[in-house]
């Protein structure tokens, strides 16, 4: 078996989590990561270019079997959720435009189901279960956001790979 | 002077209207339009494809000064907000990526000032407006969310040309 890819995207404005993890048909491993970020005194249009930008810089180094972006269904307010609204939508048009083979979405409940067991997990019970799936040793080093996309990688990669690793 | 042309968008998941005018040096005229829709029964990624493909295809029909797409600031509820935020968001990401010179936005109460001069207008005097400033008679055959289209292409080629035509 050669090695595949899966990258996971937690989305944000401010700073946007991006996790690829490989698949070689046995077993998952650690890939890669990217925390991108966009200038807050940047204007609106340039922020979502800053993501655009570094969320197309990591497509580009990796042959990728997929993609996945964690959705978002709530929100602390209406003008919050049209900020997030439309980094998470730039991203997806970004992931579309690269003509990957898919481009999936998981909800954070079915993120936490597929790496914790537990759909109910603690962001930290999800960072230790991401570091032993991917057999890493990153503890608080390993900021949450990075922790959350390689989490969507591998729901990804065990939604794609027919047999459980 | 030859004819340049600005292309305005009002956003949405179900239906994104697109607009585009042509400015010759001494006045605006229609050059086009499109009303770019999206299968309510297709996923959310096929939706936003539909979406972007859409804008795609006009993008390529003209030789574009700059693009604009219309703000949103409110919304029913954040589910609602997420839903359009992320269709703008993509509609945003496609025209960077498509490296116009410019990419702007303007809100509703901007454009309305653009056109009618009146910040709160309503939509069916901005559509009469609009059909003044292009010189075109449609009426009722020509839908709000194309009317509301070119008058943010409107909006934008007072905002981007120096001399008020």
């Amino acid at each position: 078996h050669h090695m595949i890819y899966f990258m996971g995207i937690d989305p944000g404005l401010n700073k946007t989590g991006v996790g690829i993890v490989g698949w070689n048909g046995g077993k998952l491993s650690y890939a890669g990561h990217a925390l991108v970020k966009s200038n807050a005194k940047a204007t609106f249009i340039d922020r979502l270019g800053s993501i655009i930008s570094g969320v197309q810089a990591e497509l580009g180094k990796y042959e990728l079997h997929s993609a996945a972006v964690e959705d978002v269904f709530y929100s602390v307010n209406a003008k919050s959720a049209l900020l997030l609204g439309q980094t998470r939508g730039a991203i997806l048009a970004t992931l579309i435009a690269a003509k990957l083979p898919a481009v999936c979405e998981f909800t954070a409940l079915q993120i936490k189901q597929a790496v914790v067991g537990y759909g109910k997990a603690e962001k930290e019970q999800v960072r230790k279960m991401v570091e032993l799936h991917l057999n890493i040793e990153m503890g608080t080093k390993l900021p949450m956001d990075i922790s959350d996309a390689l989490a969507c990688a591998i729901c990804l990669a065990q939604n794609q790979t027919s047999r459980a690793y």
